[in-house]
């Protein structure tokens, strides 16, 4: 890894697949990383555990948690308890799992710490290929976040400092996302990237995140080191660590 | 007051002076009020207190607390125990009372809340007058965040429904303000604006919420209900309720 700078950065790490290739992206860059993550209400802190091992795993310098209820509001499959999180189907439609406002909100809170700690990189994983319709992912909300955010602040507004939001998973493909986090030396065994996932971190298998995570692996033709549960779905709570 | 429309809105209130004026205009609309209030952090919890009183007040159909701890990021001394909360000063500069980020956060969390009620109109009690500076109040940003939120959603982007933020008080001075509020009835009584108020909330009379709060009541000729601490400051802690 060539230190090319020593720029900070914040980077949403969920402890998946995508935020994982992408903290390694933004390390790999040379930005002194700061990663934050978000027990929101979502319906297991298997990922939670699997973000903290990995900011370890990265020595970054500082890994946040925050909490927030955003069960309290309902309408996602992800939060409300009283909605099951879908299999896997083909479909040309915004799933259930979709969270309103989930990303403007944790964009927010990142830019939050990003302008106290004078880091005006934010790093996140949207992707518009392999991705379930999620309307916070595509090009032009991210443009459009980026404008608002460097309008809201301080140092975007009186300083000579631009907050970027960088996306740098955005137009690829999941076996692309692999490919290259594997050329970056990511090892995905401790990511968690199912939407059911047991508290061990073991996937379902069947719901949007595992198929297109299954996916990636086989059309990059690497073994797939995802821990499949012998029974899928779990409904704990995220718990605040 | 006169219904005019059956329309949902939700209304951060954070119990002041003009979050309490913002409900009262919202609900003068004929809008069906969902009121919004946040623990983030902030050095005293009175205001919370009030505002669950004025949400009951005004029969609210919802009243939520979010609770989310902006002190951990630091940066703001509102929020960090470390900071004093300054004295009003003439400045034209941003104070250290500015909380990185604060509005787009609160606005964020609304949204999510406004559509998961199909809610598509979200007030908030930004103000470019008597103001203390903070960039996050100015019509460019509530422009962008607008613009931000309706890319963000599923109904902003694909149904007919456009979301629209609303900063009624934006151009009005603390006087017209309450002018305003005392027309369509309010009571400032229970209200608390100041950033030190006492658990009781009683105000320090000295901070710049207090010094535009007490030009304003002066300003317009009325009797300021504002009750006074013998000794001002608090650094309790917001507890989450």
């Amino acid at each position: 890894m060539t230190l090319r700078s020593t720029k900070k950065a914040i980077v949403l790490l969920s402890g998946g697949l995508d935020s994982t290739t992408t903290l390694a992206i933004a390390k790999n860059q040379g930005y002194e990383c700061y990663t934050l993550n978000f027990c929101y209400g979502q319906k297991h802190s298997a990922e939670v555990q699997a973000a903290k091992d990995i900011a370890q795993l990265y020595q970054v310098k500082r890994h946040e948690l925050i909490s927030l209820d955003l069960g309290r509001f309902g309408g996602s499959s992800l939060t409300d308890a009283s909605m099951a999180i879908p299999d896997f189907v083909e479909k040309n439609y915004i799933p259930s799992t979709y969270v309103p406002a989930r990303n403007t909100i944790f964009l927010s809170i990142a830019l939050a710490w990003a302008e106290t700690l004078q880091a005006y990189h934010i790093f996140f994983s949207a992707n518009v290929v392999d991705y379930s319709g999620y309307p916070d992912c595509r090009p032009s909300y991210i443009e459009s976040f980026e404008r608002t955010a460097n309008l809201a602040t301080r140092d975007g507004t009186e300083g000579n400092q631009h907050f970027r939001i960088h996306a740098p998973l955005l137009h690829l493909s999941k076996t692309e996302i692999i490919l290259l986090g594997t050329q970056l030396g990511v090892d995905y065994a401790p990511t968690v990237s199912c939407y059911r996932a047991n508290e061990q971190g073991e996937a379902c298998g069947s719901c949007d995140c595992c198929h297109y995570r299954r996916q990636g692996f086989s059309g990059a033709n690497l073994p797939d080191p995802t821990r499949y549960a012998l029974q899928g779905a779990n409904t704990n709570k995220c718990q605040s660590y």
